[in-house]
């Protein structure tokens, strides 16, 4: 027998590689942070002596979700100007409350209080783009999480950089610093085509490409974007996104919930990604991303909260059911928008489309051991047909016991392992009271 | 000082009328199952002396919600047969699955699990239309939750009825047995307008006068129901549930979904209700009820489940989110689905909708003592700007933790006082491993 650190056993795993199985009784060998298999429980347990044991005996077992787009520190913003008209919300309300309190130290708090909620309900890795990208990548590096860090290209001077130069400039040193990291990837974020000018979308399309580095920015999030580009320049963002030399494989694209034929067909030619917050667009009345036009045409769809200040929350769970209903409610036909297709998304896509899925995204050999349990003793998920709908419709956010990245526990029995709840309450509660 | 059961005291409290008021550190004074003052908890301090008190510190405390639409046995058919066409579920999935498994005892059970799983999560009273109603409303009683049923009227013979003579016999039975109860009401429930003939909806309409009682029935539930009653009878079904006599304030229509402007008037002139299933209406893609019209002409709009087999929870709270977000994703306005408005939705209105507003739906004297506690120590729920977005946007669920019907306690502390949790559990497992 081959030892190991321990030996994960559930009622249910969902490995999502291979797609749409379920299987029952099963379990993970892992080792130094890796699955060193997936197989039956009696053939885990006959080929491998553990020094520890997970036993989910109730549970669900699956990857981790993976949240492609967000803005953690918005947390510290949730539920400020509701019910506001686009414009009004962030004229009014969000750009104002940074102006105001952006620093360094809301950064730090907003995203530790983020990290707190997106591992809470079964998240384990998340892009983020926002200011001060250093105070999240310390942040989800000592709260032990996986990130892709989309440093933002910005040309408004800001409480982080005075100039586009200086974002470049210190963004780069990021990168820098960050490059052997084992959980934290760096990555350009130019905030969308409308704010960052041609010559410093092409710069970001040089560098990435140096750098072999992924790159993500808003793109077609609602109409009233998509006219304004034709106003001023006679054609979409799309098209010049790929004018300028971004739209590749590495191009992350947020929300692109408008899309003619022939733009999707460039982006499918390009092997550009998607990531798609239904939430977000559902609440900032933005549009609906086509996500059964860009499966069918091969584009890989990953899933994002958005911020939390347009959503509100940070479950993923939520999007994951979200996605599925505003699939069928779109296209007007039911079988869009299957629970599998939803939970791919999710995890694998997700991890596809962050360039990290030969690292986590599914429960496979050689993989991180980057997984979670849904707790199934709850009276709205019984009786249990068929796992993957109850991952899907059953609102599992707050059923999420045990929570793992790189074998190592970040929620233990719904119990943060690197996280203080109360005393991080208190200090939100605190600054919400003093600073707002 | 004069004497009461008990004072509730909680940090905001939503009374819900008036409209779109949040009070802090306020407090309820209930005494004998009626709420006898609603003030500053100082002032309600002052001046009652309680046997009993809930100090709801870190808390939401709002009206219980009222769930208008739904078949509560069918939580034991959650998770059968997703994502097919709606023809192919009914006909293969659910109508064989219910021809086999049907009878009181699994309407027992189905009904237990539901008033459990909406009772967790914050519901007071729901409204059923099921087979079997005298075991629905057998089991709420005993359950203590306030409960509508509309008894099925269908000329199909079913388990419960062989014809509809039959049905009405037994409806009108269980009408006269539950006429002097303090929770259960009995309605009329003709399933639809295409599954029961002129002459017995006209029945209906002329029992329901006679006995001033409620009427439910899926009414437009999508457009292919529409487009059959213009291919059979050269009008829409609310133009015949009009000259039936059947469309009157006594009159709840669920889904409308397809309404045109001259159908809205009706509705409206005739005070008839309408209810909103965002859920259903969005996973089996039957369109979008115009929630924002309907308000504009003054109809009342309560809200609903449906069944656990075309949701698939039973959560309220779940629908208040998406009926938001659905708001403001069918108009392209982010201002419609106000967070009060929908919060009345699910409470004031859905009470009138069932006629009961004089007994509950809102935080008022007079009234009775149905109110719910949101817990808000969750990293999902900080800071606290808006208590309706938290309501609306919070995925509050799982956030209930203290429900009350007529002033007795049905959850407390997120335990229920009549339910066995694992003992409940237990059975539906035991069904579901044995008879499907």
């Amino acid at each position: 027998m081959q030892n190991c650190d321990l030996i994960v056993s559930a009622a249910y795993c969902l490995p999502v590689a291979p797609n749409n199985q379920v299987f029952e009784d099963y379990a993970l060998a892992v080792h130094q942070g890796v699955i060193l298999e997936v197989g039956p429980r009696q053939q885990i347990e006959a080929a491998f002596q553990p020094a520890g044991s997970l036993d989910l005996s109730r549970h669900i077992l699956m990857p981790g979700l993976i949240n492609t787009h967000g803005h953690a520190a918005m947390t510290l913003l949730r539920g400020a100007g509701e019910d506001q008209a686009l414009q009004a919300w962030l004229t009014d309300t969000i750009w104002p409350l940074e102006g105001r309190l952006m620093n360094s130290e809301f950064v730090g708090l907003g995203t530790e209080l983020a990290i707190a909620e997106m591992v809470r309900s079964g998240t384990t890795t998340f892009s983020d783009m926002y200011f001060f990208p250093e105070v999240v990548a310390k942040t989800a590096a000592e709260l032990g999480v996986r990130v892709q860090i989309a440093f933002p290209v910005i040309e408004m001077p800001n409480a982080w950089s005075t100039s586009v130069e200086e974002g470049f400039h210190k963004g780069l040193a990021l990168h820098d610093e960050y490059r052997h990291h084992s959980r934290v990837n760096v990555a350009f974020g130019p905030h969308a085509a409308y704010t960052v000018s041609a010559e410093n979308l092409t710069k970001v399309g040089t560098y990435a490409n140096e750098l072999d580095t992924n790159v993500q920015i808003h793109l077609h999030e609602n109409a009233a974007e998509v006219a304004d580009a034709f106003a001023r320049q006679g054609k979409s963002w799309i098209d010049h996104v790929h004018e300028v030399g971004l739209l590749g494989p590495n191009l992350q694209a947020a929300h692109v919930t408008q899309v003619t034929e022939a733009e999707l067909d460039l982006i499918a030619a390009c092997g550009a990604k998607v990531l798609h917050c239904p939430s977000s667009n559902m609440k900032l009345a933005s549009g609906t991303c086509p996500v059964g036009r860009f499966h069918q045409a091969g584009v890989c769809v990953g899933l994002g909260t958005d911020g939390a200040a347009s959503n509100n929350r940070l479950d993923l769970f939520k999007e994951v059911h979200l996605a599925a209903l505003l699939a069928k409610h779109s296209s007007a036909d039911p079988t869009q928008g299957a629970a599998a297709d939803m939970v791919r998304m999710a995890t694998l896509d997700g991890a596809r489309a962050l360039g990290i899925d030969h690292l986590t995204g599914s429960l496979q050999a050689n993989k991180s051991a980057d997984f979670i349990s849904i707790n199934l003793d709850h009276v709205g998920m019984l009786p249990l047909y068929d796992p993957f709908a109850t991952v899907v419709h059953g609102n599992c956010g707050d059923a999420v016991d045990h929570v793992y990245v790189a074998g190592e526990p970040l929620l233990h029995d719904k119990t943060f392992t690197r996280i203080d709840a109360a005393e991080l309450a208190g200090r939100v509660n605190h600054w919400h009271r003093t600073q707002v």
